[in-house]
């Protein structure tokens, strides 16, 4: 087992060279931008870390872990454009760069090459490793449009919210890891664990997403603190105010959630009031931290050492703090 | 062996089996509306009958041949994002009737479920089946870019117009009928001679395609005459007419080329005499009859009796006359 900054080199140094200019340019050069904008890296390294804990070599993860990152890369090229998104890491998103058309052909392109990095593996691994992507991919879809959908109801319940960012971004961090056990070839039920963990802890990731939306420190949060308000986004903090407040708080959420002001500030402390005042930010931390609860208990179902569920809770511990 | 009314209908029939209400409506619904929108289903008919040319009963090859279609369609949606078009099989395109964001969704999930359909064969078939499925749709993906690309240039040539209706057409047909073989489990020279059959079958219907825009009956065609014309595209008769026209006559094409007149009944009789006179419409019924030949000709290499060459000629020489 190495640590997280030697799985995220080794990952970059493979995708570097995973990248080659192709023809037609005007497909590829945007597949290639995106794929090399960055970012942290997180689920392919929980791919390749998987795979280590179940003592199989990182490097027979690589593919795996790769298809997994143009997998998500694909869905943000996608989402940029259903978003009307400008910028993606501090850089013109493709669309933006290229147009609409590139922005659409790039990120189908992406979704087929995410299939083909599992033709190196053998037929039974192949299949199973495809049969995960579709689910997942196919959920990812399903979640995308439950967002869209949500935006123009006001009656979403937290039932499916939880559902929506579970498809959306959970589905994803738990088939990151999966398909670390199944390029490993553990037992059915060590895949389903690890699978649970991954899906436990990437709802825990997106709810501690919002409340630090909301609540973090702008110096390290990295994206603008507010804008999920701004945007009038209904997120777990937002639903569970609405069902705590008293009636006053509750128009007043409903009429500020309808607005959009030039001068934003006003706005976001008063709804951030709200959350506080409506009990709402602390049930947001007590979620979050019943779905880490839930990621940690699976770790004792797992056929592994001590040491090493011991290194998978510290991994989760520093995501959950942003150490990662 | 049976005859093409019976592929179809045993097609259509597995289709509207296999098309079911799923949540989110918003997702599924445009891709139910698609997918039964008609068309003549040719592509999946050609695998079911590809696999019964093998001795292989057609009912093996519904999942594979659905993909094919599923996947088609999927590029029909994006596709007409692309091309902006209102229509498609004189109903509302799916962009126009849902939205943007619900065309490029929707297409995207039909791409994920068009490999799925494969889970159902034996690991070694799926993973033949989900390669050349990557390979084909990949390049699928790089005609349409080479198309988009091409409006802009005004240097296209013969060759790199034939490799771009080759990707974005003609490597689909040689995929649905090389899958059929696959499901067979023919051997890889049999695979490989009823693709290229296949390939060089579909450059000549795209190649007679070209032809009937500008010459076809506007009785029978089923699309605008001269549509191609108003558009300004560059199809094979256009690059022809220019390689071969006298500068006069060149100069007029590309003056005509550079316009979208109100009223288009001059342009179209100018620009199809060019195509007469220069004898660019001589040479275009040649390379569909060269593209039929040689389809013809991978016949003989087959391992299957004279019936069933004499069955798959009958049916080539039917499509190149549009009587299917």
């Amino acid at each position: 087992m190495q640590n997280t900054p030697f799985y995220q080199q080794a990952f970059v140094d493979y995708l570097d060279a995973y990248i080659q200019e192709k023809e037609p340019k005007s497909l590829y050069d945007p597949i290639n931008y995106i794929l090399q904008l960055g970012g942290k890296r997180l689920r392919p390294v929980l791919t390749l870390m998987t795979a280590e804990i179940f003592d199989c070599h990182y490097t027979k993860a690589l593919n795996a872990a790769l298809s997994i990152e143009v997998f998500h890369n694909f869905s943000l090229v996608h989402d940029d454009i259903m978003d009307d998104a400008p910028l993606r890491r501090g850089q013109e998103t493709v669309h933006e760069k290229w147009g609409l058309n590139t922005g659409i052909l790039s990120g189908d392109a992406m979704l087929i090459m995410a299939y083909q990095l599992f033709e190196n593996y053998e037929p039974e691994t192949f299949q199973a490793l495809a049969k995960l992507f579709s689910k997942t991919a196919l959920q990812v879809c399903e979640g995308q449009q439950y967002d869209v959908d949500f935006e123009m109801r006001d009656d979403v319940s937290i039932p499916e919210y939880l559902k929506m960012i579970e498809y959306k971004t959970a589905v994803l961090v738990a088939a990151a890891m999966e398909m670390g056990a199944i390029v490993a070839q553990v037992s059915e039920e060590d895949k389903r664990n690890m699978y649970e963990f991954g899906k436990n802890l990437g709802i825990a990731f997106q709810l501690q997403d919002d409340y630090l939306d909301a609540f973090g420190n702008p110096e390290t949060f990295g994206k603008q603190v507010g804008g999920d308000i701004i945007e009038n986004k209904k997120t777990y903090l937002y639903l569970k105010a609405l069902e705590f407040s008293s009636d006053d708080d509750k128009q007043q959420l409903l009429h500020l959630y309808s607005l959009k002001p030039t001068d934003q500030t006003n706005k976001i402390e008063t709804i951030k009031d709200i959350f506080d005042t409506s009990g709402s930010s602390l049930a947001t931390k007590q979620v979050i931290e019943e779905y880490t609860n839930k990621a940690f208990d699976v770790l004792d179902k797992l056929q592994i050492s001590e040491v090493k569920k011991t290194l998978l809770k510290t991994f989760g511990q520093q995501l959950m703090n942003r150490n990662v």
